[in-house]
């Protein structure tokens, strides 16, 4: 039998009860943090190390539907992007601030779902909720989270820091998240069409669950330390292949020469794309919300990248003057392309 | 001659360029700031400090309203609430990042004014701003930041902090804000009556310089230092007195005796709540937005703190058992009420 779910209206709670009911169940979880929730600000104490700060907003009918994201995976997914932020420093995610506006269209049990996402999150990455703000909203769900991290000195790798001949490296598999977005998408207006329609989403687990709820590669920082190579730049791919490696070009004064059948497709982004008569690089390189790590090592370093399976080598730096291109399948050498700003309206994570 | 003033849409710059445009004027004032804006994240070194961080939210309609707040004091505003936070541990304000989402009523002018005053606020008490996130937003304007801070270690101060006996002190005067934040509803709600109406503000420019850009006290770290008095316990005020005090007694597990006729009121505070029929210490207690420290003491400091002329004395902790009390001007002596929800509803900051 089925009962219907509570409801707490967030007035009958009061600002104070809905931050302690909200951050009840935070664990702490590292020994950097001192002080987390409950006073003016946390305290946190690195000796002698780097702290990495960065922040992310995610707006709803921007960054999410809630039609088709449910509450606890975009509280996850809100974290995971910006954890992304400081692995793509070569560092590690220690501590977040999270701010929510919402309207009262939201009960108290509508953002536990959220909340208990994001300590999801906070426990898969072993990472401490340690303060934030929750405020009302006229309309709609916004969520901003600032991540404080961690590196030793010499160990945070910039997005400049790329050398000419360098080889250009990424992790994983690029454009699945976009090809689930789109999928989801697609339900959606069957669903809105006519409410009898159930969902076709069998079959399609992995490119829905990259949209969903993505997750990241912490692994890479000890697998470089490993094998000792060094990476020269990084950044995190959130807004696409061709986007992020344009970045790294500028930032670093250089140009770069990328291999399209050398870039990672999943073959379920594949079929996807087909379906929507896409073709797959479009999505690789410009979908966006990967998350995968995109970096640069020098030319040396080759045998052993090409040794980790999980890494793609996908391309090399030039000199600027030589631009930046890919290299199709059929040997055509094309000036790459980024999103503009109605990527960004569209899905516009950074 | 008037010029009509330039608009540029968002969508003409595209999202990198519009961060390169508000970030532009950005300058680096502390030795701690390695890595700015620019990177995935930003890169911050304490050595063997405390880093605090704090984050608030304002949200437009709810904190405030852009007809009788412009934009350039708003990102004043923005910015002091969350030093604030960090003044209130006892601790020194030294890099922020900001998080904005805009609807497309706002141009890109609109921002650089907003980004205008964020940027003066961090020049006045020399915080860098480091990094933040600027999104797109179907429906109004939601400036998230976050704050940190740093302090020696034994240097920070907690909210439960606080012994019996020891002293309740205040900064400057009480209630001001909040008596602004009446004067300019009012005049909002003349002026949509009649258009033809001029705003009547003349003769009240300390209470609405109050709400429109409030001050804070960096200066009480070293005043309390240079006479060796180390403050319990520290909270900003806000949410206004009562609201504050509360949380004092009830993280430190204490009661307390105030006096109403100790609690610092300006002149001109009486005369606006005189206007509105208000008793002022209704302002005073439960106004809120003054960012005045409350702080406790122990009580042998009595004499050192009396000669500080901008440090009211205006009450003492008690055991819990004898409760939150206000002892009024006419020595009755009456429980200690806070704000509920409506308060943070109107006018919510933390």
């Amino acid at each position: 039998m089925q009962t219907t779910p509570l409801r707490t209206e967030l007035s009958e709670l009061g600002e104070f009860g809905l931050i302690e009911r909200l951050t009840r169940k935070v664990k702490i979880r590292n020994e950097s943090t001192l002080m987390g929730v409950g006073d003016d600000a946390a305290v946190v104490k690195y000796n002698d190390k780097l702290t990495l700060v960065s922040t992310d907003l995610l707006v709803e009918g921007i960054h999410f539907d809630l039609a088709f994201n449910p509450l606890k995976h975009l509280g996850y997914k809100a974290a995971i992007v910006n954890f992304s932020d400081i692995l793509a420093m070569n560092g590690v995610p220690r501590q977040i601030t999270v701010g929510i506006a919402a309207s009262n269209r939201f009960s108290a049990e509508a953002l536990d779902e959220l909340y208990e996402g994001i300590l999801m999150a906070c426990e898969k990455y072993q990472v401490d909720l340690v303060g934030g703000d929750t405020v009302s909203s006229p309309r709609g769900l916004f969520i901003s989270i600032t991540v404080l991290g961690e590196a030793a000195e010499g160990e945070a790798v910039y997005r400049s820091g790329a050398k000419e001949t360098d080889l250009v490296c990424v992790t994983g598999d690029l454009g699945a998240a976009y090809m689930g977005l789109l999928l989801l998408e697609r339900e959606k207006a069957v669903y809105l069409a006519d409410p009898k329609m159930q969902p076709d989403l069998e079959g399609y687990e992995y490119i829905l669950e990259r949209q969903l709820k993505p997750e990241l590669r912490p692994e890479l920082k000890q697998t470089l330390a490993d094998i000792q190579v060094r990476p020269t730049a990084m950044i995190d791919i959130s807004d696409g292949l061709a986007s992020e490696v344009l970045h790294l070009c500028h930032d670093s004064g250089l140009g770069v020469a990328l291999f399209e059948d050398k870039i990672p497709v999943d073959p379920m982004t594949v079929s996807a794309a087909a379906d929507f008569g896409l073709d797959p690089t479009i999505p690789a390189l410009n979908g966006g919300e990967d998350y995968e790590l995109l970096f640069t090592v020098p030319v040396n370093d080759f045998e052993k990248m090409r040794a980790i399976p999980w890494i793609s080598l996908i391309g090399y730096m030039t000199t600027a003057s030589e631009g930046t291109n890919l290299i199709t399948r059929s040997g055509q050498q094309v000036p790459l392309n980024a999103q503009g700003w109605d990527a960004f309206i569209k899905h516009g994570n950074r």
